[in-house]
Order: structure tokens, then sequence, then C-alpha cells
């Protein structure tokens, strides 16, 4: 298998988590996309995915999966054991609500924020952002303060259980703790006040497969 | 099991399909809830799920599944016999993969233009929008062009093959197919040319779940 990425990058963190949490890293073979020169822009990366974003794995029959939670679902479920995506009907219900929330509250909003509305990347990637967001502050403020109420309702859900879908560390953590770093990487710190968020990324930046991610 | 939406509404409409394609109709009781008065956006259905949104699933034992992808996965999985989802590694992945460009090149983006860009379901939920988005035609227009682009897209695919994720029915059909049926409430014509896609649209049309969806 090879995998299409950026080492440190948020989303590819996600998949890098994935492989540690699976035992599958030496079985995959990494491929650098040069992001802040727009390379997954460009049509030799848009053949492999035609939505210009990484990860992207790659089977060794040549199939191009994109998307993280497609992914994750492939990679959990290739040993007949899932560990990260949920075993029963409930599970995997509640792991997909989560992991779509993860995404929706947290990363999308960073995301926008940071591509959008401060210099994000840099001037290679300027020509794929939507000009007439540029230096909208009220719309940018509003993604930021949307991810910090991302933050607010995940801490209020671990509040009451030990992790994002409940008992059991999932996928939906692993997307979490990425939207957090995202969040640093674009200056929106997680407010004091969240400690139980707080208290939960400590604990997750303690596992073995967030120390050492493929 | 209950489920919470308003019927002949886009994302509705995905899991009632998904009720008729698993023959559990007749399992659930529907509870209507009124969009245009903006009670999603109140405090008794954000109890149910925080986020305000509809469809929401809500178990016997009182846990709501809110996303429908999630209450795909929990609904298809039921009987231990998945047809919408996947059985094996590759079909899970290909077929979530497709589920999310179902969403965020469709979906997403004719629900924005129809919610901020245009008057969308009226007054009482304007509270509810963005501001500063509100008469921005150009952010409007390419959100519509946006959709406009992803119909091309899943024009493309169905030139290579029957279904969104290959050559079986899945919960993306039914994605890219609600996603069809918002356009359409949006005024968001399918291009003529994509006439993949426009085929792909009646075949899917004469679907027993499609016609009679729960």
């Amino acid at each position: 298998m090879k995998v299409f990425d950026i080492p440190g990058f948020p989303n590819p963190l996600r998949v890098r988590i994935v492989l540690a949490e699976k035992g599958l890293d030496s079985q995959v073979e990494f491929i650098k996309i040069d992001l802040p020169a727009a390379e997954h822009k460009q049509p030799a990366f848009l053949a492999i995915n035609p939505l210009g974003t990484v990860p992207v794995l790659q089977l060794d029959d040549g199939t191009n999966i994109s998307e993280c939670t497609a992914i994750t679902e492939y990679l959990d479920n290739l040993d007949g054991e899932p560990i990260l995506t949920g075993t029963t009907p409930k599970e995997k219900a509640i792991i997909h609500m989560m992991q779509k929330r993860a995404e929706s509250e947290l990363v999308d909003p960073v995301g926008i924020y940071f591509h959008h509305a401060t210099p994000g990347l840099g001037a290679a990637l300027q020509p794929y952002k939507s000009p007439e967001w540029e230096g909208r502050v009220d719309w940018g403020n509003r993604q930021r303060d949307r991810a910090v109420d991302g933050m607010k309702y995940f801490d209020y859900v671990l509040r009451n259980q030990p992790y994002i879908a409940g008992e059991q560390f999932s996928m939906a953590d692993i997307t979490v703790f990425a939207g957090l770093v995202f969040a640093g990487f674009a200056s929106i710190a997680i407010p004091e006040e969240c400690t139980a968020l707080l208290a939960w990324q400590i604990k997750v930046q303690q596992r073995p497969s967030v120390k050492n991610p493929a």
C-alpha cells in the first residue's frame, strides 16, 4: 500500500495514527506531496484524487481511496477485527455520528479559517482560495468561533464519558485530536474552562500510536 | 424506533429510502419537526440533537443517532446483512469515500446556497443564518457553481460504472439522488450534457424504495 500525504499535517496525522493503532506501519510506503507548492492541485495528483486533498491510500491493485473516514474503514477492517470503527450496529452508528461531528464542528471550521481567513500555507495556494472570502474578517472570525464552540461541545461530551464516542477509543477520538492539532497550527486556543477536553487531550497524547504515529 | 424528520426534505428522504431498502418501514414511528418554524433550533429538539439537524433516529433505549451516514450504518447492519454500506474492507472504503464526496460536492453546497444565498425556508430561520453571508451574490453563486461541478463529477463517475460507488447500488447513490432532489428545490438544474447522471437518475427513480420511501 502507498499513502500520499505530507508529514505533520492534520488529516495525514489521522491516517498515520490509524496505521500505528492497527500495527500496519511497515506495510505502507509514504509518498510526500508538496502542499505549500500546491502539488495536490496539479493534474498528476488530481488523477489520483480529483478532489485534490491528502491523504490518499493507494491499494496494491491501484485503487485510490481518499477521505480519512473511508481510509480508516479500510485499514480497520482489513484484519477482520475492527477496533476503531465499531462492531455492533449501535457502536458503528455512534462512532460515525461523532466522526461526522468532529469534522463538521472542529476540523472543517478550523480548515476554512486557516486556509481562507489567514495567510494559510502561503502564496502558491492563493489561486485555489475563494477570492470573495479574502479579508472578510467577520466571516473568518465566525469560523474561528465555530471551532471554539466545537471544542466546548466535545468538552461537554467528555464530562460524561471517557472517549468521544463512549467507553472506547475510536476514530472519532483521532479526528478530534487532529482537529486540536490543526487548531494549534491556526493559533486557535482551547478555552481554559474546557477541563475535560484538556484532560482527554493529555490522555490521548500518551497513547503509543499518538506518540509514534506511522 | 422513532425518526424525527419532516417528509419531503432531502436529508430525511435519505433515511426514508434506506428504511424502504431494508424493509424496516413498519418498525419506525415518524415524528414531524416543523423546520420552517425553526422547531429544530429550539431547546426541546436540541436536547435530542445538539447540532439542530434532522433526521434523528431514536432507538428504543433512548439513544439518539443523528447524521445520515451514521443512521444508515445502524439500519443497514441491524440484520447482519448490509446491502448499502459494503461488506469487504474495499467496498466499505469506496462507499464511504463516495458518500463523503456526495455530501461535500453536492448536498453541502446546495444546502449552503439554498439556506444562505436564497430566501431558503423563510423568515423564522433568518436568525440562524450567518448575517455577513446575506446578499453576497458572488459567494452564493460560487456555492451554486460548486454544486454544478459536483453534478459534472458524478456524471463523469457514472460514465464508467452503473452506480456511484461501483457495480452495486449503495448509500452513496441515495445521497447523490437526494442531493439532486435538493438541487431541484433550490432551482439548480442538472446540465444537459450530464447524460450519464440523468440516465442514472431515471434508473434510481424506478427503484421501489425511491418510488415509495418510508
